[in-house]
């Protein structure tokens, strides 16, 4: 089968590969569609470990791939809960099951924890096969696309359910990329009024505000917290740091109000300079999560019903084929685009 | 009266000022004990503000002291609620009651926050008038001595409330002065088990453990958060930051466990770096408190039932008029000090 492989860096085919073969507690998935996440594109410019996954036992060449859909085409022998043809969305975590937080169910933060797609065979090629327990049905009326959309939703859905925010809250948001236009929706389907959406670029702004936000304001203006503290009387209650940098996690600091919030999903790629002054004198506290744990339900249950339009983010539909030209280059280049989906089969 | 009396850096004058008169709510407290706080020494080191306080209206010279008990001679012509001859402990907080904060109570985040010892006339003096509804009484088997230790006994106790601790958690305190010693004691009564304190001081370490400390650990040694790690078998629930510099903050983020928290009780100087890798990894957050609110009487009963030690802190006794010399200079100098009290009037 075609698969999209990772051998080094800058060094990802497309390829033929071996079909997956299924053990006894796994699911063979036909994929349908496969997001392309900001990890696949730091796996390419930055690297993978070359170390074997201390649970999954593989190490690269990895097929990448995390965010996708697909159609159960063989079951192991001890699967019960499933039906082949069921169309689904993978939950892609690899965990231990045995560590202090896998015992308490917090199995995001497995101290071995890993992703399918990242250190094992993931959804950029024709077929995978996954644990049992990550396979959720995706109901008739939410589409494949949809489905592949279900993973990074989550990563914002889940951000915003375990923030401070409740229904009536303003929030900010610094960063309108995939993961910040999800955390909009997410935010503005849990009840937040006022959504300020901060971004360097004006096309990311643009959509900001057809899906939802009540200002948007350019990151290069020097008056942004100030901006952010009168446009909210006094600041917002959560503000999401979807960016990832210095600049942005200061302003995220100054932006929020007494007894408020900076919750971080962003991944940084060196430590952060904070001002622990504000933090006392508003008794505020800065917070993170690392992807999700038991919210794919939810989040499936959110789309159907209407309340997360999570297809508003696809910017783009492409083949496997072109997944390094019109994927990850056009990502890296083009800000205009937000979600692109990856179809890895001809048919 | 006498007083000691600031008129800029490092000019701390024990002279003689008139006696303050109470207004129509307050109420004259006849000053039995003062601590020094920390914040006293950064007063006579480092400096006041010069800008009169928008509250109080009062700028220097002002009578520093904000740690006091002592006994009510007086009262304003609207005081209902207190009687002349009452033993007192006061809260020493300044705030509007008006902004967002105080609206809600949240007095202690007050925008315009101030205290009584740094913004108005305080407690290193014979004589002083505070508003009626921060006088707080002590019972009799709460000696005056105890009641100038509520004030920073609120700051620890609060903070420790305020965190996630809950009886049977395990937590680390970095920073063994007055603060740390006090959060141990709070932390203890709330039901911590492993208590690990860190300190760079063989003797504050000495003391920390005859306080209950479980662990002590000095902080020169380069394997601190990898020894909490072990000895928590994982991390801390909750690591109290009483230091207020870089290298605590960074081993205070490193020893919590998943869900952990970082509770900020120090005031910093500058930035502080984050990896918020780590925050992320472990979903743990970072916080901090300023001062208290809607504590004292609780802090009351914690030491008068035997709960809150808080005399163990005290390591010496003077006179006014050695404030310089044998308070601010001798804490500057001597780490074997934890809280001196000061007596303003000679009998
Ligand atoms: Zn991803
Ligand atoms: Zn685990
Ligand atoms: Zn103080
Ligand atoms: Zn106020």
């Amino acid at each position: 089968m075609k698969a999209a492989v990772w051998h080094d860096i800058k060094d990802v085919r497309i390829e033929q590969i071996e079909e997956p073969v299924v053990s006894s507690s796994q699911i063979k998935v036909k994929v349908e569609w496969t997001g392309i996440c900001g990890s696949d594109l730091h796996a390419y410019a930055h690297g993978l470990s070359k170390e074997a996954h201390p649970i999954s036992g593989q190490k690269p060449p990895i097929t990448l791939g995390h965010e996708f859909s697909g159609t159960i085409v063989e079951l192991g022998e001890d699967v019960s809960g499933h039906q082949v043809g069921e169309r689904v969305a993978i939950e892609p975590l690899i965990y231990c099951g045995e560590c202090y937080a896998c015992k308490r169910g917090y199995y995001n933060q497995c101290n071995q924890v890993g992703f399918v797609g990242l250190n094992r065979d993931g959804g950029f090629a024709e077929y995978v096969v996954v644990d049992e327990n990550m396979v959720h049905v995706l109901p008739d009326n939410v589409s494949f696309e949809e489905g592949a959309l279900v993973e990074p939703a989550a990563v914002s859905f889940y951000a915003v359910r375990e923030s401070k925010l409740k229904a009536g809250d303003s929030v900010a948001i610094f960063g309108a990329g995939p993961i910040g236009l999800l955390t909009l929706l997410s935010a503005k389907a849990a009840g937040a009024t006022q959504m300020i959406v901060v971004d360097l670029s004006e096309e990311r702004l643009k959509k900001a505000k057809e899906l939802g936000a009540t200002t948007i304001i350019n990151g290069s203006r020097d008056d942004i917290a100030a901006t952010i503290l009168q446009l909210t009387n006094g600041g917002v209650n959560v503000a999401y740091e979807a960016a990832g940098v210095q600049p942005t996690m200061t302003n995220a600091v100054a932006s929020v109000r007494q007894g408020g919030q900076v919750m971080a999903i962003a991944v940084y790629s060196k430590p952060v300079s904070i001002d622990m002054g504000q933090i006392m004198f508003k008794a505020a506290d800065i917070t993170s999560t690392l992807a999700y744990r038991h919210i794919f339900p939810e989040v499936i249950d959110m789309i159907a019903t209407g309340r997360l339009d999570v297809k508003q983010v696809i910017t783009k539909k492409i083949q496997l084929d072109d997944l390094i030209d019109q994927g990850f280059n056009q990502l890296t280049n083009d800000v205009k685009q937000a979600k692109i989906l990856v179809k890895p089969t001809n048919n």
